[in-house]
């Protein structure tokens, strides 16, 4: 059995984490803190992996505070920059066990999108066309979306790769209808009330168009990456700080 | 049976009709006429329905002299305009039976597309959002699509004759991913090699989502419409200029 | 302001009702009962329109005591049969307001649903092909769902009234991957995880498709439903009872 | 430039190849053979690669012949199974260059299909329930389609090698609208008018989905498929029989 505290546990993710490791048969729940709570409770003794979801302006003293503390952790909180992970880099290195602290931060737990992402990538080349649709509920403040803008970039650079030269496009196009060009790839952003957050991308190629969709329903679809990150914290990830759940996906 | 003349006969939409008349079992092929062909050949004692899909510098021109004929006209001919559309109902008024006379032009033969329209506008006044994506092969020089204008203009419409306000949005949006704005809706246009024609109508309340895609695969899609107003001429259409299949749908 | 008071108010349904309420302008509420309460206490003094979300075995009860008590009743509770619609007319016929009692009784709130069910009927006629998908979360114990059973019976009373014969089929097709066909119609149902309740029609012909769908992804997607009716029942449903949302839909 | 000659040149996907050819850039076409041509006039000196399109019953001779001369082949003719690619395996060896020949067969040429199988296998472990959901013209004499069945078998191999037990499902499926279950995976084929080619994986896990989907509109959805596999025999395609357009696909 895996021993899972949580940090962050009456937030809207957390709580959702704890039901999640309740749920899970390899998994027990450790302790659950939340703003005010002492970390230095959570140690290797009661705790095989944390998982913290707070927000972006304590995470990062959370991680350095749970390294201290010789825990591997899980982080679902978002916010971070090249500056924030040299500092977590660094506390792992001067910590009590540099050679196997696990760290592990990720912008996006739902596997479906992470997948899709990867999978827009690796077939961008092989099509003459491609464009992101990305869908979210109209409350979401910006647009496109960060994992929209990050699929249209991984698209581009397969296709710069590969020699891939412009793709063919109408000529008569004034009224912005073809939406916003991102490294040579067009991003549409739909605000519908109703949905949540997707994300479709099309590839086309003469009489064929593959057609790639992650569709996030709720909150509970970052809670089976969450798990999948928290067993392989729990075995065979490797130590030191990794980013990125496609990293503990089997491509 | 329906005897059926084709003015275009050895265009890419005419070859279309000839076929579908001759895979028709109510329908016989009569006369299959093309550029410098005698017009006056096509008369009532040969011909019911004439279909006349040419190109628009010629269309207003055949449309007056089979008119001049007595013989009815299925349309198919794009470019339309009002001024054109008064020299027709002027020519069926002098013309040599202006109680009978029956003349059709449609700018979309596509049922599903035009279901897809009506439809859209229907459901548009029970929803919080709705958003137009049409999608296009990557040779179309225009963008969007008339056909999205109009949904997009109907659902405005809509909207407004039911008292709604604007639609929620996000409200950081600078790099032109929502898309134009036409009459209060986002219309989203994708131009991707191996697409025809598609258009994809988005309506959206808290916890629901009604979507209504209409795709046109090839020219062959207009078949179905062009023999349903042929069908129509040839009994119970009305008299007179009528413009547009949604006329002849029972909705 | 209307006046709503909910019966079954603290149930699944009934709590969302008891929100969607207070989140209306033109609404307030007044009781909230559920199991064991008083349903005397609800009169037409302190209530314009009651909603009833309650079980099968209770609402038939529910709703006989509030004709008793001269109120209009919005039930969303499922169950129903002629038996039992029989002594809900019956119960107004001797009510204390027989002229004017209003109760709608609807098997689905969900405005996309509804929609869908009806255009897939209206566009059925026009197509040579149609089948059904239903997609529904895994928990639910049948299938296909009665949503998809009455789609499919619609579109086969809509091609038997329009005199089309058989749609086109494969002919060796002995796995059952062709799905149930119900009134001579395909139907497919899908059992996947993270889903919650969606229906999609397809419509072909030659060259052409036609694809109406309806998502609900959460209990939420009832309450514009059920607001809608509240509202025609405080203004000009006409008397008596009515049954099915489309019903109270200008379609 | 590849000297690129076809056999079955008149034949309905033979002409689509000599018109791919000679679209292309890099090739250019060698001779044009079809049913009654004496294949012995293909030789090393004036084709690269020949491309095979003709029909069963004439396939494997031509291959035969083809090897004889020592020219390469890509084969998109149907009807393999273990019997006759041993032949070709044993007439490579016993060929002219049996160190060099290389020959390419493979049962679906649209990149698209092709990548929308091997994401589905890929991401199949990740997800707790997976659906299959093919879609075809409607004289397709068969149902399902072979390459939902073998999505369907490589979805079902990829969860029994990560220890996944069965999907949740519903309980109480009489009517067959369930589908058929290939290797514990669910499969549901439509047959629509206006149709041609389609596929679509569902994958899904509690509050997400994955949805991949491949669209075949025409034969034109072959040849980006036949060729890349040119490419890679006049290039850097290892010597022998190479099955399946996946193995040339950088994946």
């Amino acid at each position: 059995m895996i021993k899972v505290s949580v940090v962050g546990a009456k937030g809207r993710m957390g709580s959702h984490v704890v039901d999640a490791v309740n749920g899970a048969n390899d998994m027990e729940l450790a302790l659950t803190l939340d703003a005010g709570d002492d970390l230095t409770l959570i140690t290797p003794d009661n705790t095989d992996v944390v998982v913290e979801f707070t927000v972006p302006s304590v995470s990062l003293g959370n991680v350095l505070a749970l390294i201290a503390q010789g825990v591997d952790v899980v982080v679902g909180t978002t916010g971070w920059n090249d500056e924030k992970l040299a500092q977590v880099r660094q506390a792992i290195a001067e910590g009590p066990k540099p050679e196997t602290q696990k760290v592990f931060i990720a912008p996006n737990f739902a596997i479906s999108a992470v997948l899709a992402d990867y999978f827009a990538a690796k077939a961008a080349k092989y099509f003459e066309s491609a464009e992101v649709i990305e869908l979210h509920h109209p409350t979401k403040v910006d647009a496109p979306s960060g994992t929209a803008i990050h699929t249209a970039q991984a698209i581009g650079a397969a296709r710069k790769a590969a020699g891939l030269g412009d793709m063919p496009d109408a000529t008569e196009t004034d009224g912005g209808s073809r939406g916003q060009v991102i490294d040579g790839v067009h991003v549409h952003a739909v605000r519908l009330r109703g949905l949540n957050a997707h994300e479709e991308i099309l590839l086309g190629n003469a009489g064929e168009q593959l057609t790639i969709r992650a569709d996030s329903f709720d909150r509970g679809s970052f809670m089976p990456g969450v798990l999948l990150a928290t067993r392989k914290l729990a075995t065979d990830a490797p130590a030191g700080l990794t980013i990125g759940l496609d990293q503990f996906l089997d491509l």
